[in-house]
């Protein structure tokens, strides 16, 4: 990541219900997800990780907008979206679910949150699947609402989360399994809360049902956290790439499908329901994919991530891929990447290089550096 | 507009193919639109607006993304998304277009090139028709392709933009009348040309077809432009709303349709074919708006602007709408702003005060301002 320049406030970009608190809190940095401003990073990514993975922090994930789908044709609308089997979810159910469009191509990779047999949310990542959404329902001739409820989730995640959140909501919180939600109610504030995340430690998604409440519900979890050293922070690039989780738009465009995500667990061609996508994938399936997603360990000190973003991935002098995300691990003290490659020189321990975008290829220069596959992830889920 | 944080490059966030060369003409801002860095100011806003009203300016538009729809069903699948009756449009010709939802809800509002009879584009403000289109077709039927294609615009914008323009492609360019374009060829480089613009000043949008070319491209307008002083400068947030120009995003949403927007115009319910919105819109018009786009002037020097986004627009102690741009114009030496406001308030000269958001309504302070309904635009268009 490398700071170019200032980020200017305009009306045009939504702000969260949790921005005054971002700002109170210090954030230094911001990006525009879904419309909305996007806190990046407080005291410094490395700080903010260190609390991440040592303690508690809150985010404000009020990015994650859900789109949410409602009325009889609802789970079957909803299921014609996914390529995952849904047939089983229950309600008070999370899934994570790849969107595809009638190629293939990844639309989003939301989690699903059943609410009830006619009612669903799915929270976003950054496209506006709300159109798509709407589009298939109209033109499909679904009998559903498909809409932006006012729901603003935050992030607890760390280590000390289910401390935190034991403090918030009794002990209750403890009988909820990974991947399943339920409702809470915290000071009169109607709450769900899911244990999900985008960070690999354990944590909670605490989605707000009325934005007017953003602050109080900020500083009530800030509030009981403070005893165990909660700390703002906000998506950390170094903790879900080492985690090997995907981000919407860099690892993944409408451009890839699941298969080369390395995701085809979540696309299910034996069931009944005709997905979108579902023929292309199935092609897919059969002829194997060209490319794929690979983790890379990089040589190189502290300072070898920046340049690497979109660098070319090169073998004898021949580009193979490309860097989709790059990051200094503290942890590891060491440079990772996700990449999409050449699914033949994807195999763990292939050496390579990787060189920085808009540098001749298979030209070696002083910031060519060498690199390997990794398995992935490159540290495992915490999440237990 | 406020300088609050520094913005952080990820690669998450597309860059155009211009943006080496905006880094290296001295771009101090971004902002992110369709998932791309949107340049947003050089000099300062103030020293780009006067670049722009005075002589000639090049910004770097490529987050106008396009939507391409083409195959033999896609006039009928752009009616369908259109209220505007598209019926006498010929090859060659522009349009600005509302694309709106089944409620009305304006989905986006781009300018729709008809390339052929049967191959259009959607030059697109900030949402994603890309799936919204992708979704009406595969759900409903169509036979046509829907893509993104490579294809990113630049705005040559300013009085001089048509002696530059002539510099660049010769006389030919003076034929091309307002709200039409042509192709032309440039070094090479194969380049639909349009005379349009966000503006209100004469200038031409250049529509590159191959990114590898953009630097390119771009060094060869500025060195047709400097013996004309041209500067490069973004999309003038002061210009735009002196010329009521919308920005959708901030004076509209889904949540607004084109009667608020004073836009009826473009909605033709006359029409035979059955766009997407259009039993609603037929409601809506006859039954009236309750709140409409109003331009504002507001008391105060060139500090008032500062503060009064999304600002309560506020009549007899009653919030009666809401800010929805605001801006100090150098050329009026007097803030201006768009807003929502109610209609039975919307009338011409209405005294009315504006103060900031989270502000007490009704409180009279320091920032409260006078404010007036002021016709728009508030500076004509000065396109010819």
């Amino acid at each position: 990541m490398s700071v170019v320049s200032n980020i200017v406030l305009s009306s045009r970009v939504r702000r969260s219900p949790y921005f005054a608190a971002t700002q109170r809190y210090g954030c230094k940095a911001y990006s525009v997800y879904n419309h909305m401003y996007l806190p990046l990073y407080y005291e410094s990514p490395e700080a903010d990780y260190w609390h991440l993975v040592n303690g508690v922090t809150l985010w404000d994930v009020a990015v994650e907008r859900q789109v949410e789908i409602a009325g009889p044709d609802a789970a079957r609308l909803v299921q014609r979206l996914s390529p995952r089997d849904l047939s089983s979810c229950a309600v008070g159910q999370c899934k994570y679910v790849m969107m595809t469009d009638a190629r293939g191509g990844i639309v989003n990779d939301p989690v699903l949150l059943k609410l009830a047999e006619d009612r669903f949310w799915l929270s976003l990542a950054d496209s506006d699947v709300l159109l798509w959404a709407k589009g298939i329902a109209l033109a499909g001739g679904y009998e559903v609402e498909v809409f932006e409820p006012d729901v603003s989730p935050l992030q607890l995640q760390g280590p000390l989360a289910a401390t935190v959140g034991e403090a918030l909501f009794g002990a209750a919180l403890n009988d909820l399994k990974y991947f399943r939600f339920a409702e809470f109610d915290l000071d009169g504030m109607p709450l769900i809360v899911s244990r999900t995340g985008w960070s690999g430690e354990r944590g909670y998604e605490i989605y707000l049902q009325n934005g007017a409440d953003g602050d109080r519900l900020w500083e009530t979890i800030m509030e009981a956290g403070r005893p165990h050293g909660i700390a703002p922070a906000t998506p950390s690039a170094m903790r879900r790439i080492e985690g090997g989780l995907l981000s919407y738009g860099a690892d993944m465009t409408l451009e890839n499908n699941p298969y080369e995500m390395n995701l085809g667990r979540l696309v299910d061609l034996e069931q009944e329901a005709d997905f979108i996508g579902k023929a292309a994938l199935a092609r897919i399936a059969q002829d194997g994919v060209r490319r794929c997603l690979a983790g890379l360990t990089i040589e190189g000190g502290r300072e070898a991530a920046a340049g690497l973003e979109r660098a070319a991935v090169v073998l004898d002098g021949q580009s193979i891929g490309r860097v989709t995300s790059v990051t200094y691990s503290p942890r590891l003290e060491q440079t990772i990447a996700l990449a999409l490659v050449a699914a033949e020189h994807s195999a763990e321990g292939t050496a390579l290089t990787v060189q920085p975008e808009g540098q001749p290829e298979g030209q070696p220069g002083t910031s060519v550096r060498n690199a390997r596959v990794s398995p992935l992830p490159f540290v495992s889920k915490k999440t237990v």
